[in-house]
Parts: structure tokens; sequence; C-alpha cells
């Protein structure tokens, strides 16, 4: 694998195998790589010909400095867990490399940012969509792939694609879950087996919700539930659970057949802060 | 020239001159060309392989229903306009073309905005910034090219394609003057000849501020002079008048050697809104 900590070198190569008409994908990632990650990487692997593995802690994205701070960095086991997938680059440059001088554009996506990660991390989705265009047009990937746990991510990067005219395909990945149903996630690495096991709790209520939906059970009767049922856990903080349209991502009030919606959750366990969804249609 | 409308059939062409090695140069104009526009098309034809100029009067960047009502339009004229210039492309889209839905996307730009045209056009560089994104993204230019009359627009586009990583250099082309000094412009057309000798006091003012800087003037005091010299003509209606600098566009308080400033002016000249500026250095 050939690791790239620099900007022009990295184009090099790549403008290098577009030249051979090679078919690219980027997997964006923040690193302490799992096995989520791994189903991007072997998707990509599948479907292009060159993988290009993206590492980079981006600050914008925080809102919260602790946050950023403890988020976990664990570089020298991300190189050897890519390498033996086989991924072909890994760009892992700096946040000087990045970011020369302060940014000053800022992204806005109205309504589709007002609920959820959008409302509890201010200036999140601004810095994830200009992390993300300065990866796409770095890259120029043929085909990116993101995974399904951060879905308002999704949803967002797939509306900037569409508004931009971005000449890319998007991938939305299954999220991948530990056998007791705890979402992958890089977070899970700052929790303690019993904080694991309590962790595993929002994906029981995620499907408690989905259950109560498919019974006909009215919209403000399922937050009810699905509250009552999280609150016997004083470990497990909620942020939200919304229940929200697929495209629009605005909270739903009643379910309509055939409309696509998804169950969110976002909860604290300890100071680790989790989410999770579930898609679900009538 | 081939002229398309559609996306699709543009970037199969473009795509065909891409894998040949050819250089494209983008000039996007909303049309009523004019020698302005003229200059920029020839600079594109002797610097790349293949000019494309778009013609796109983009609803999104106006904030003034009547101004987009009012804005010329002269398609046949344009495209014998172009075809005399040797212009390789002329991609054309509808409104329906470049929006198929209402983007959700929006930009900001901090403090570059809030002065001069972003402080009397709301929403104009979002609009801007869309669709300027949207045509790099079809176009995939090496170089395109601005005008230096729209000063904030290009300095606004500069920043966005550095902090997006955009891949092509951009160029900002001098202002083309009539005999009069009078600053070319597509609204310019709906001046009679009497308003057109009228607007040409703009640049007038602009070169009064500009020699009172050089004579060392402070900044209110030129500010003053040019108001006052303004005011001589009652049908002469300035919107503002700013020093600014080049790089960052806030306004200057005092001018330091060797800073390069922009002397910049919006007026209403009965119904028609202009605006000029003149770069200066001490």
């Amino acid at each position: 694998m050939k690791v790239f900590h620099k900007i022009n070198p990295l184009k090099d190569v790549l403008n290098h195998h577009r030249s051979n008409s090679l078919k690219i994908g980027l997997v964006p990632t923040m690193g302490a790589l799992h096995k989520g990650h791994a189903s991007l990487i072997n998707r990509s692997m599948n479907e292009t010909d060159v993988t290009v593995c993206s590492l980079f802690v981006n600050p914008i994205q925080f809102n919260n400095t602790r946050d950023l701070d403890t988020y976990p960095r664990t570089l020298e086991k991300d190189i050897h867990f890519l390498e033996k997938l086989g991924c072909h680059i890994l760009f892992n440059p700096s946040v000087q490399e990045m970011y020369p001088y302060p940014p000053v554009v800022e992204f806005g996506f109205g309504e589709m940012e007002k609920s959820m990660e959008g409302a509890f991390r201010e200036g999140h989705f601004s810095g994830v969509a200009l992390v993300v265009a300065k990866l796409f047009n770095l890259v120029k990937p043929h085909k990116a792939y993101f995974g399904q746990k951060d879905l308002q991510q999704f949803v967002i990067v797939e509306k900037m694609v569409k508004d931009m005219n971005i000449d890319l395909e998007l991938v939305c990945a299954p999220i991948i879950r530990e056998e007791s149903g705890l979402a992958v996630s890089s977070r899970n690495q700052r929790l303690s087996e019993a904080q694991k096991a309590l962790a595993a709790n929002l994906y029981k209520a995620l499907q408690l919700g989905q259950q109560l939906l498919a019974e006909n059970h009215d919209i403000s009767s399922v937050k009810r539930e699905v509250s009552n049922f999280l609150s016997q856990w004083q470990d497990i903080c909620p942020e939200y659970f919304e229940i929200v349209n697929t495209c629009t991502l605005k909270t739903v009030d009643y379910m309509e057949d055939g409309k696509e919606v998804a169950l969110c959750i976002a909860a604290y366990i300890g100071s680790v802060r989790l989410i999770d969804n579930i898609i679900f249609k009538k």
C-alpha cells in the first residue's frame, strides 16, 4: 500500500491511474478503523480498480474540542489493517496540508441539517461538506463509499453531490453490527465491556420502534414507548430519537405506505456519544 | 460552434477532448455578450485548446425579480458573436436542466460577502458559488476566465476554489472600457446615450479616488471627495463606494505601502445598477 501525506504526489499517482482508464474508489475515514470500514474498503476493492482510503480527523467538523481531542487515533494499527485488506492507497494528510490557512467557505443545508446531528453539533455538516468536497476534488473518485451509520451525513453529501453536479457515484453501505446488535464505531473503543453491553440497547430501542411502526402505532406513541424503554438504564442518556423522511430528513408526523423512513438515535454512554439508525418502509 | 442545451452530450464531448489531452477553457457568462466577454473568449482561445462559453442567466443569484426579468437576453446575437470569435462550444442550458429540483446547498463566505455586492444583494454570492461550482463540475475546465469588473465575485470564487481544492486555474481579466471610460457591461444595453455619458462619471469618480490616495489623502477624506464629486449629478444614485483589501475584501481604514486595495463603486443610473472598480497599490 502506498501512503501519501502530501496532496501533490497523491494527485500525480491518481492522474496516472486515471489516464490509464482505471476506476478510482474513495473511502473517506477518520481512522480508528473497524469492520464497518472494512466493509467499505472491500466493496470499493470489488467495484473499482484503485481504492483510496483517506484518514483524516477533520477538526472543523467537531463543535466540541473534547470530542476532537479524545477521538481515537491509531495510525499504525490502521495501516496494518488496510494492508491486510489489500487497500491500494492511504491518504493521511496533516491538518496543515488540508487547511494551509483558515477556510472561509461555509455550507448550509437548510432544513436537512436542522434536526438530529445538525441540531446537536453546530457547524458539523458545514465542516463535513468542506472536507468531503476537498477529498472529492483531490481524489476525483468514480465511486465514493460512506456508511449508513452516519445517515444524515450520507443524505446531505448525496444532496451536495446532486446540487453541485459532482461527477461521481455515491454508495451507502449497510451498518455493520457486533453480535449484540451494537453498531460498530470508532468511538466504541472508548467503551468498557459493560458499557458496550449497555450500548447494545440503543439498537434494541430502534428495533422496538420499528416493530411498533409495523404494528401501526402512531409516531408519538412509538416515540414514547422507545423513550420509556431506554429510561430503564440510567447510564444511557438519550440525546434524540427521531423518525425522519430518508430523502428530506424532515421529521415524519405519520406513516405513509411506501414511504421510507429512518429511525435515528443518539445517546451518551458515559462520556461517549453514539448514534445508530434503522431504515424502515411500510 | 457546437451548441449544447443539455448536460450529458456536453459532458460526452468534453470527456472525449479531455481523453485526447486537450486543455479546456471555460468562460461563464449570462449572455448579452460584449467586448468584455470577447476579451475573455479570446484569451481562452489563446491559452487552451477548447473554449467553452456558458450562457445561463442564473436565477438564484438574483435577489431582485425585476433585475432578473429585465436582464438582457439576446441569444441569437450572442451565438453570432461567439461564432465570429471562433468559440468552440456554447453551453446554453435551461433553468430546468441546471436546477431539475430546488437546490438545498447554500454557500457562505463570512466577512468577504458582508460588504458591497454581498451587502446589497442578499444571497447573491451563494447563488453565484453554486452555479460556478456546477459549471466547474460539468465542464471540468483547466482554466476558467472571469472579468475584474465583478471583483468581489472573482475574489470569492478564488477563495472557494482554494478552500475546496478545485483543480483548475482561475484567470481574472482586466476591465474593458468604452472610450468614455464607462466599464462595458450587459446592463449598459438598458442605458440611453445620455445615461451612458452620465455613467462614465463613475469611472471618473474612481480615478479621482485613486489620485487622492496616490496623493496620500486619508481614506475618509477620499470617500468624502468622491461622494461630493458624484453629488453633482442628481441622476446618479450611488449605492456604495468602498476601498477594500483585494485579498480579504475587508474595508481598509488606512493605506499601507505595498498593500493592494480596490476602489469599488455601485450606483444606479435610472433603474440600471452599474458597478466598477480600480485596483491600486501605493
